[in-house]
């Protein structure tokens, strides 16, 4: 619930109120930024991810990025300063323009299926099963998550 | 004809006489490596790939890795040799296990698309259309590659 | 023509309609992101460029980007949404300053060659062989791609 | 019981019994690699893990390496073979020399942690706390995972 | 001196006086940006860190990015241009938070070690010893790197 | 001297006695990695580096390799084992195909430059300017380093 509050709205719209936040990071475990990586989803960043970085000094480096909406900016610089090791955090914001999201369900041979369509300029684009759903079928089926996709793509009305 | 010669047969089989050659690269450009995979699929190359790697004194670098045959050996040493910047070259042997292929062709809406399957154990393991003839298609009726694939997808039958 | 419209002018300026635009992708496959790029290059954008990243879910990941003109950006927004599976673009503005750029020929006892010259302060900072002059030589000549550069920069006059 | 059963002793030992095993990819999702990561753990791969690749035809791929016993060989060429778009596994064999791993708990102001050691030639080399118990700790404690650690290695005698 | 008055002060502050500026590379060898870097942090940029990336043509390139303040922002230009084979340089503002910075010194048994701590929110978030004085005490004693740091973690007080 | 006594001779030959050493880590930090890569060089390492892998539970890691000729097993595993968090080092042998080096001297307005050219099948396929000159020249004059290398390529006779 609290979850959905942060998160962006289903129909088309053009989102000026987002930020990137970068951190530069060479003195830390891949362990910690596995585990930080959860916590930021969890506090609402819309994504999180990882660049592998060549720094100075022969170091190995990572560049971690993550979106979020402007009124999110203070809990993810508690996140950072707190969990990383950085002592600087940079950010700017940008635009997002996303498309329409629609959810119907769709029938298959191991039970129904969510299917996210997005909509753009009037046009179905994209219908993506829900990946959880189709990995518990696989598990549950014991047969590989490809063919659960396959399954899926081929219920799938055309558009 | 000759290109094939050098290609694997199409039943499954293990093959053991195959080579990994490996060459490390902080001195060329982006360019010139671009124009060397060519050169290295042309000359029978099985696989030819990059990877950015961290080398000495924060140079940015290439780990170039070829598989071939070990008839092929000497040829990929005078490409490499001559159009690399390297002094050495590396290799170690390996195994590969290939899946059985076969090829079908099914019709879709815009034309028949080749269809190579792997059979492995007695089981279809994989169903891929030809990314060459789905790109044409994709060109031709100005539509979405994955729009090509996705009709391709809805027609093959269950496996 | 047309394509030629759409890019920068050769003299030294500093440009601030461009954008950069960012989508990260983890459900698609590489085959359609090679074919992608050709599409956005073909539609008239300045560079594509795919960086490998680390996403949730233990998903490796690419993050495109892309740079292009503010008139294009509804161009390249239709092409992303109709061409990749993502359901959100994001863009922010950014800052060029381009260097001047002229154009002469040298020749070679291969034939002649274009070279780019790039200039910044009233300096010659570059003198780059145009590749697919290059490349063709390498070719037609059965020479390494390499060897015609270091003919190219013989011949050259200081700077 | 059965997942211990396949893994090393915790004696110093070379083991000359081990594999790698390699797939290049350029045809299937993160969403899948990132499933599929679990399978082949949970089917007795020491380890697994991926590279960006740079493949033809401007193709992001990844190179999936996993390493495990030479007696698990048909297991993991059935996973891949299935859960995989490849046609084409290839392995070597490779050896193993293993330090000594010995376990023993410390006592935190948040509770006891297990710590694996490592000795390699009769000297402790290293010390790692546990990571899924630092985790635990961490959320429940409400406090940074790096705190734990500095409070662990805080704890640890000299070696 | 002169290159210290170029750096942030030590309080805790937002600067938005930033940028990031970005060059993709592609015909430049990993010899030169080893160099490169040097040049542009001995020059006063904040930091300076490669990505490998994926360019048109089959060709891995590299992306520079550097952190520096505005009135930098020429500097950096003269040398981007002239070191490097780009003709276009962009650039965008960026705004930076940094934690408050002080030093303190602990001793050890191999002698003192200066700790950087930093400061958010009137809370100690980090206490990182200085690299250059552990490496130094690395290299006097003969030790292990890691064993100094973790040396230096038991004496530090709890935060 | 006892440098130069572990380095392959410089006559043109096959080396059979190559291993590449390999080390996955997750629990390390950049820092240290930087550290770590010059330990391993000045103790014999023919070349050492560092490629970014993704690794389980959402951790960015580093494959660090290594090659070295087979009497040199013992000291790197005594580095590999101190030095990194690791707990296993695996290897396996490689065949090294090394080109002829031979070393010549020409001169440029700046001074002399040492050439280090390779030969292969009686030819001379490369003609590399020594690093460490280059950039002593650069810094000295104050000029580019590619300046360097442009002034040295006009320099060199054909091959």
């Amino acid at each position: 619930m609290t979850r959905n509050a942060k998160h962006p709205p289903n129909n088309e719209h053009i989102d000026n109120e987002m930020l990137k936040m970068e951190v530069n990071l060479d003195d830390i475990s891949g362990e910690i930024l596995g585990h930080l990586m959860d916590l930021l989803f969890d506090a609402g960043a819309n994504d999180v991810y990882y660049t592998p970085i060549f720094m100075k000094k022969n170091r190995p480096g990572i560049l971690l990025q993550l979106l979020c909406s402007q009124n999110e900016l203070d809990k993810m610089k508690q996140i950072l300063f707190t969990e990383t090791t950085t002592l600087g955090i940079r950010y700017y914001p940008l635009t997002v323009h996303r498309a329409e999201r629609i959810f119907r369900t769709i029938s298959t041979k191991w039970g129904s299926v969510t299917i996210k369509e997005g909509i753009y300029g009037g046009q179905v684009i994209q219908s993506s099963p829900e990946y959880e759903e189709c990995k518990k079928i696989a598990l549950d089926q014991q047969i590989p998550l490809k063919k659960v996709y396959e399954e899926v793509w081929k219920q799938l009305n055309d558009y």
